[in-house]
């Protein structure tokens, strides 16, 4: 037996599903609100004509379907205009990712292979100093936020607002298999080269469908991004296409407002003065936000964040629902598209004691529609959902990256027994709420027992006197590991053996093992992050292996 | 050149669109709503308990991959268990139109080529009469409402609930080809045998996601639907699965209230008594509900309801609005699974005077997410979108029925040049909405212009003393056809010569032409409507025709 599938007519639509369909659904709104850049305002009328216009451009440029273009800018109107473009006409968008070191980045454009490549006036330097190597790369656009300068050191196609004013208006999208790679970009492991992840279009799609049908799901008192709302992305567009919002904000044909390169000042005026409503980003810069000069003019009431990348702490939620910002978790990672799961606000929630509120916001969340979530133990055998069994996090969606690109064995370690593995420790609450404990690696294994690094970290950031706080696991010869911890004082007089009296409350309520409290603790004015502003524990590690050598 | 596919990982999940999946979302809600059938009161635990162990039972009738399940029942948690359990196992669901006569019954049974038939014990006459030519059945379930009851009488497999009762509550529901079809109906045309549709398992996940985005979207107070909220579908689940929203409401996991055998007291009593805040239906249903004796003791306040089907009247939309029920249009038909469209009420309509507002929810709508909707001339060249020109609707969207059931000609006739062809005459407005004039069909041919019967119904139905009309052309020698209008009057007393005294004022003001007031009024008692409750405008040609005759 088999199941029935059936001919079509002749002439039936198969509709694949291609990003190009997110903009078709945008032009319902094409008459109402608009998308601001920098100083550029574009209805959405003019952005899907500029659309066409830079289609146009990267045909002149040579590019069809295959060809990668990769981009390197803030995030902008432009970087918007590549989003929809660039897969639209069957390229592959490359999301470079500026933070890498140049060395990096050449890596990473040799790799993807890149045939043309964006590049804001910001990053020539890098490019200068690697241009020699990029093997695949056949010309350049120069992306730049000081309308109609020139850069005549530059050799390129030429600026780009001046190319798309002379591109033809129209271009005829073509159909083709959704299963098409419609963009890729690398992630930082802990060791080795960036691994590039891709995704296609029908996978963005599915992902676009399910970011809406999230954002208008996980709070009682309505959809974080609203139609008369206006959306700021703040993790930056080379991020996991940031979080996709992009494509599901034109989709719903709301106000986007794209703010250039992050200056916390110029956020917090932005979300002033142009109503921002629904934002994201990880937790570093919210509160570089709301610590900003501009924060003592701006009322950000009603202001909506999701916080992913890192844990939101539950001091940070506290302060920011003291502001009127609702804060949200959000679970994913570059693997993922990357949205798994996201924190759901009931009305019964807001009736439960702040503390439990707060701890409800900060945990990863509901896992979205279609998003099906497991935790295995180390043999592979699925736990209960109890709130206790923790394992670690193995997923099934329909944006999950299918590989790594060109490294077939790593993307084989990704996947196992047909579940993309996350590399997370979480347990998973009775009422489906995933509880993210720990990375696998940052897990400290000290005699026979796991303690979770970030469940250390929560505790102490509780601590009165503390800003920031990084743990780690140290080898202990007799334990096995033992926690360290890094730590940011809020003033100059901190008191470091506070820090164990703090947690022996929790020892004594049996929330953690005597051992768990760390002996050694640094004071740190800063605390090292990697290039998207997550704590940088492989630097920690080596930092401290390094003293401990000395 | 050709896009990019890339190879996955051997072991990455693929991620068909199936609708297991949708259940599989619902288990995040487990400890939650309930569903609600007659007597019968599930968890979504239980009830997805209960899908597992109706999967089995099939199984144990012999039922596989391809076969196809016939239902005819009233709207239950049976008919929902089905809606999930028969394309699970990789069979077809034909729902059964029970409206329809019996010989077209029996017609549509061996036309879907149906294997197995659960039926309620209020159609086992139906069955009893039409058994024997029956060429493909071969079982049959008896479904009742009287627990325990037995029917010896009637040779069967077993009773529903006992089947269940006995049956294994595990089944592994296998991954397939996500083009499988899923679920098959029959739609009623003017002229002919019923025609079969078919949705497979992919256009009915992706009509899912639609769905929610769309209920969550289309009204600034927040969704239609919300999770603490409570849907009863009042359109019957053989008439495009109740609008695919079972489906929705079950991967929201919101409380489900299933009807049964449509009442309006007992509709108006679960709307009171088990918190209903979310129904579709069309509008005969949503006068006879508010007309009821129990309306007196329900206050209907805050009950939202999408009317579908036929035409909204702004009569019934502003005495729905005094109940505190908020009245939405949407556009569809069985060939689009069904939704296209559906009316979006910002807050600025809210600031409208009343009669635009009634006229803004009147309206088809706008067009849902991937939905692409055009206007074209009978050459196929499409429309402006200016509010004045108006064409035939043609769409493309991943959720239409890709042909008709074994007739491949006429699904020829209903996929044309890539696009499929409503039938429906409509203008689209300059920001999006679609306003639907009349079917072509409908249209009233006359002197070389169209008249819409539409609108003529919907002036004459603004008559203080009219209560419904149905408005057809009759042949015309001079002028091709005429309008022609049959009158349900509120009172005995009603004065024929009014309504061309009150139709005088649009033409005044230009909105009808003055030939377009009909000459030719019939007062009734009933307008004929057809077995889902529309005007059936063939029959009420072939009255007058047969009128005309003698």
């Amino acid at each position: 037996m088999a199941t029935k599938i059936l001919k079509s007519a002749d002439s039936a639509y198969q509709y694949p599903l291609l990003i190009k369909q997110l903009l078709t659904s945008a032009q319902r709104f094409e008459t109402e609100n608009a998308i601001v850049s920098g100083e550029y305002r574009f209805s959405y009328a003019q952005f899907n004509e500029r659309v066409h216009r830079l289609a146009n451009t990267l045909k002149a440029a040579g590019i069809g379907e295959g060809d990668t273009v990769a981009v390197m800018d803030w995030d902008s109107h432009r970087y918007l205009e590549c989003f929809f473009a660039v897969p639209m006409i069957g390229a592959i968008l490359h999301t470079v990712n500026i933070r890498l070191s140049p060395s990096q980045i050449e890596y990473t454009m040799n790799h993807a292979q890149d045939d043309l490549v964006l590049v804001h006036d910001d990053f020539l330097p890098i490019i200068d100093d690697i241009r020699g190597e990029l093997k695949t790369v056949k010309n350049y656009i120069r992306l730049t936020d000081v309308a109609g300068s020139t850069d005549d050191a530059f050799e390129c196609m030429g600026e780009y607002e001046a190319l798309l004013a002379e591109a033809e208006s129209h271009y005829d999208f073509p159909d083709f298999d959704e299963n098409s790679v419609a963009t890729a970009f690398y992630t930082t492991g802990t060791t080795g080269n960036p691994k590039g992840v891709y995704f296609s279009h029908r996978q963005l799609v599915l992902h676009t469908l399910n970011m809406v049908n999230t954002l208008n799901t996980r709070s009682n008192e309505g959809a974080l991004l609203k139609h008369d709302g206006a959306y700021m992305p703040i993790t930056p567009m080379f991020h996991v296409h940031a979080w996709g919002i992009p494509y599901a904000a034109t989709m719903m044909g709301v106000k986007q407002v794209y703010p250039l390169r992050y200056e916390p000042n110029t956020l917090a005026r932005l979300i002033r003065e142009e109503g921002v409503t629904f934002s994201h980003c990880v937790p570093t810069v919210l509160q570089m936000v709301i610590q900003s000069s501009e924060a003592a003019n701006t009322n950000f009431d009603g202001w909506k964040v999701i916080i992913g990348g890192s844990a939101l702490t539950p001091g940070l939620a506290a302060q920011a629902l003291e502001l009127g910002i609702e804060p949200f978790s959000a679970y994913g990672m570059s693997e993922t598209c990357p949205l798994m799961a996201m924190t759901r606000f009931t009305a019964a929630d807001r009736e439960l004691p702040t503390e439990e509120q707060l701890s409800h916001r900060t945990r990863a969340g509901l896992p979205s529609d279609l998003v099906d979530i497991a935790i295995w133990d180390p043999a592979g055998n699925p736990l209960p959902h109890d709130g206790k069994s923790s394992g670690e996090v193995v997923v099934r969606a329909p944006w999950l990256t299918q590989s790594y690109l060109h490294e077939p064995e790593k993307g084989d370690e990704l996947w196992q027994g047909g579940w993309l593995h996350t590399g997370d420790v979480a347990a998973i609450l009775p009422n489906g709420t995933v509880e993210i404990r720990d990375r696998i690696k940052d897990v400290i294994k000290t005699g026979g027992e796991w303690i979770s690094s970030l469940d250390l970290e929560r505790l102490i950031s509780q601590h009165p006197g503390v800003d920031t706080v990084a743990v780690i696991g140290v080898p202990d010869e007799r334990w096995g590991e033992r926690p360290f911890a890094m730590i940011v004082p809020k003033s100059q007089d901190f008191d470091v053996a506070s820090v164990a009296t703090h947690l022996q409350q929790y020892v004594d309520s049996g929330a953690i093992n005597k051992w768990a409290i760390p002996r050694e603790i640094e004071l740190v004015n800063d605390i090292p992050k990697t290039s998207v502003g997550k704590i940088d524990k492989k630097l920690i590690r080596a930092q401290v292996a390094e003293q401990a050598a000395n």
